[in-house]
């Protein structure tokens, strides 16, 4: 073979939001799987705010990524060559992909998908990562009860319109949060939650005492700052916040805004929780296949916010720190 | 009877720090119990953080005190009249006496205790609300396992004292936070916790990478602000905060300092959990026995740092917040 494989690699580590120059695009020859290898086109990557925690230094829930090192990602793609007696030539699969065109794997961590069952960028969406944060944050940290009151922030993204389905499903009252009117009117409209606050025009707090007047029982995080302060004031008694992830803030170049209004987890004996997707690893098919189930029965929506080109890669991560994707954000690499 | 009654009520809504002129001291005539009621004289008020709390506007765990209205107090005094069959005149009990010389009861709320088992102050401290507190928060929300590193801040306060001495008989590791040598040195020296933190010469977040090596556990939080931030920098994984209280921000003109590091709960899948003691009502009793159990036994010790005289209400309160007292504070009002 003689393929070429462009990559991006951590060329600095940003201050504030990711600039072109953060970034170096590199091409290598693809070379051959050894034993127990396996060789992957990408064809999709999943684009996540979590990157933007893993361009950083220091401890984190995984190491960052080293300067000089190919950017992590999860993608979805097809097995071109192999030399691992589980995978052949042509199977779809799920994995550590890396921002690049191809990858080698030993199998670990590698995951086959069938493509009949849903379209390959679900596997890295709803059936995906952002699904399985989505439903392990909700029912293991937020545990809601039928009749609960459930907020979602970052309503719109792939981990929040996953979170208020589920929520329907275990049949609460379910509130998103999210920006503009057409995210609004998607998770309303489309995804049936009960009530939308479109926090850039209005007033969240106050849309949150109209749309949540018995309190907020379970609140799922994705964004942190001002929205999360918002909602502490609204709490029922004996609520539970999931921490998820704090999109508002990953970008600063000023101290993380803490809770203002924490002390209202002490008003309300309320709890607040971090929570790790990869901590539910063996788990993982049992809540696809649930998951899997709800889709096929209708209860369940995806939606991917498709961006084709490799080389966009920079600009297009930036659509999840400006607001811009509704739904899964998902980079195009290749056809199949 | 021809008694009267000396009384701190709330005059207006401190700004910052209680002034003298929040308060009006008053004195009005005690009148005689009625039917099922009981007239008890004051001999010892409780002076805890809290109290700061309960003299805001707004929706809080319990209403605020009314402007006008008997500063609320837990106190510990002897029964002088009665026409409650459940107490007779010479009772000692503890109950919600407010701030004042005499107080009124119907009997609920009342507890009788008995002065031959520990001096009259330990019943309104270390087995009183402090101690429950302390008990209830370490025991249901920590969750401390043996061999535990756990943390508390205001170590050398009422409930501090006892969380750490609660820890150690659990078989944890403790290192406790307070202001100066004298309270470290009592807390590791009287209390026999394994290590203490002076926030006022040292930079606690180092020390507790020194005296937290392989990270803290449960995190017993009495004061908000710095200290819980710096904790939560060296959260170990699974770690639960427990959030009593926020002395350190109860007197804040601006608004209340957010812990900026409190996405560490998401890397450390971490928990912060708020507790009021009156949710454990029903287990006070049991709570009570087993801690009288420990000091009769030597392993849970109390002390009271005692202020005599009711008219000083309004200075003694201020030393909880310059942290002037070391142990239970206590107004002495009267002797019995």
């Amino acid at each position: 073979m003689s393929l070429t494989n462009h990559q991006f690699r951590l060329a600095a580590r940003p201050m504030g939001l990711p600039k072109r120059s953060d970034w170096n695009y590199v091409e290598e020859p693809v070379r051959d799987p050894g034993e127990g290898q396996v060789l992957v086109k990408v064809l999709y990557l999943s684009l996540d705010p979590a990157m933007r925690g893993w361009m950083n230094e220091g401890k984190s829930y995984i190491p960052g990524v080293g300067i000089g090192e190919v950017m992590r990602a999860l993608g979805a793609g097809k097995v071109i060559a192999s030399k691992n007696p589980s995978f052949a030539a042509g199977d779809f699969v799920t994995g550590l992909s890396g921002v690049q065109e191809y990858f080698i794997s030993d199998g670990k961590g590698l995951n086959k998908v069938d493509p009949r069952l849903a379209p390959l960028p679900v596997f890295i969406g709803a059936l995906g990562m952002s699904g399985l944060t989505a439903y392990f944050g909700l029912l293991d940290i937020g545990q809601p009860k039928e009749g609960d009151t459930v907020v979602v922030s970052g309503a719109a993204g792939a981990v929040g319109m996953i979170v208020g389905q589920i929520a329907k499903v275990k049949g609460c009252r379910v509130v998103g949060i999210a920006g503009g009117a057409d995210k609004c009117n998607y998770i309303v409209k489309e995804l049936h939650f009960d009530a939308a606050i479109d926090y850039k025009s209005e007033d969240v707090r106050k849309s949150l005492q109209q749309h949540c007047a018995k309190g907020v029982d379970v609140y799922f995080d994705n964004v942190g700052g001002d929205i999360l302060d918002a909602v502490l004031t609204q709490l029922a008694r004996g609520a539970r916040i999931v921490i998820c992830g704090a999109i508002s803030q990953y970008n600063n170049t000023t101290p993380v805004k803490g809770p203002s209004n924490y002390l209202s987890l002490l008003v309300n004996r309320a709890s607040m929780k971090g929570m790790v997707v990869f901590d539910y690893a063996d788990r993982y098919a049992q809540a696809a296949r649930e998951m899997a189930g709800w889709m096929a029965a209708g209860k369940l929506k995806s939606r991917e916010d498709i961006v084709a080109g490799l080389e966009t890669f920079p600009d297009t991560l930036l659509k999840l720190f400006k607001g811009e994707n509704t739904g899964k954000l998902v980079l195009k690499v290749a056809d199949a």
